[in-house]
């Protein structure tokens, strides 16, 4: 059954894109941390930790909106999913950086720095996609797209396995940037299972 | 659409409660073992392994409950996730003890205790709030604090990783103490999307 | 509601049927690549792209169905989620091939290939059950089967662990195939949810 949206329902796209756009300001923040020393890092992870808590009101927010909406633009059950669901991306980002800065990780291999381009172009899909999901059948594109950066991401990902495992680290520091390049591409999938979503919605508002 | 409950409904509150006791149960057995030597900890593996299969019966009781009642406290997907998330609580904590026991780790660094009694604690109230779902409004202070002990455990678990590469430990003694700690660390994530959980199902019913 | 179904609904079931059909044979490529040497298992990981490539085109259509369907055979939420569970399963065996062949592995413990049939013997099971969805009340059997091989691919596992850490492999070597046997371990778990949703969805129609 579909509902005809009224104007005050528009508070569920502002939320989203809200959050597309923390998205985006998350995946400034890991570009630089790529190219940074630890004391940089360190400073970045504190301004990540500050990206992540408006990424939890949003959240909040989000649940409060459905809570006193009659009506809500899909299903509920889909407004939860999506909302966790960029959550997750937002989390991976954040863990990545701060197993950066825990791990005292010096210069990444150059393939991280395609990875974290990989996910900036996802994010920025996603914050485009946000606030046009008033018409989900429209963000075809978006999702084929998000999904084909997911698929790069992984040959990426594979590439940089092989790179790790292939001499120069002693075990140690391969296990430290194992786990950053394994987060880096579960960020990576995050965006896919969102944009999953909104194929989701688009199927069955259609 | 909102059901009265009926009193026969209330099998499933008690169902729920189990799982929590259970729960406490499993925290119990996981403290004693943290500052336990290798043998006594195998035999607490053994006990945590039937405190697993009581939980396991719960989550069938409660899957048989779901189908032979015409109405449910909640949604029916709320009752399938909530009970599949307690399970991967109790799973976490099994994994935890588990790998202690194959790995032969001996005396764990103290913050791993310190990231128990979290556990222990996040148990504690979601078994307090389990019998009390019929009210699930009333349940506001139990997932903002749920909440905040993860929040607290990532910070132990973060100092935990730190100290684990400090040096102290070899390549393999790093893999085998990361794991213990990053699953600890997950089963404090597990404990928190139970909090979700009843949070969306008081969203729902208010 | 139950609707009953029409003929023009078996689509579904036959979509069903070719992913498990397409699970079977993963599992034979993954079975050769065990007993296998690294140039051969890099021709079997291209020909499991194949065989994932197959199992995407067959999620979408399932997509594509659900979404031109006035009546689904049971709950639209529970054809998306029997379809994503189903793809974790060839997810997680292609990723361990994967594996297998970045970290160019020598020959595997004897364990290994227990742990694969265990997977071989869940995926038949799974792809024997999908054509018979339409009477999933039927299917106890075979849920009841697919939980008791996950928990002997959890015994068989822990013993590979315990293997893997007894001391003739250096910490590198450690790395390599814990990744390995943790996410055939993930594949098992993953028949066990595939098999959990059937049970689910026998539930409701009962």
């Amino acid at each position: 059954m579909r509902f005809r949206l009224r104007p005050q329902d528009d508070g569920f796209f502002e939320l989203f894109a809200a959050t597309g756009a923390i998205l985006v300001e998350a995946c400034r923040i890991l570009t630089e941390a790529i190219g940074s020393d630890p004391v940089r890092r360190s400073e970045l992870s504190d301004a990540m930790e500050e990206v992540e808590h408006r990424g939890d009101e949003s959240s909040h927010a989000l649940v409060r909106k459905v809570n006193s909406s009659y009506l809500t633009p899909f299903d509920r059950e889909d407004v939860y999913q999506l909302g966790a669901r960029l959550d997750d991306c937002l989390d991976l980002m954040q863990k990545a950086l701060d197993r950066m800065v825990v791990y005292r990780v010096g210069a990444l291999p150059d393939a991280v720095g395609e990875l974290v381009q990989v996910l900036s172009r996802q994010a920025e899909l996603t914050s485009e996609a946000m606030p046009r999901l008033r018409s989900p059948a429209a963000l075809s594109d978006y999702w084929v797209e998000v999904n084909r950066l997911e698929n790069q991401a992984d040959q990426i990902h594979l590439r940089l396995l092989a790179e790790i495992f292939a001499g120069g680290y002693d075990a140690v520091e391969i296990i430290k940037h194992k786990e950053i390049v394994d987060t880096l591409e579960a960020a990576a999938d995050a965006f896919e299972l969102v944009a999953q979503t909104v194929e989701t919605i688009a199927v069955k508002g259609s």
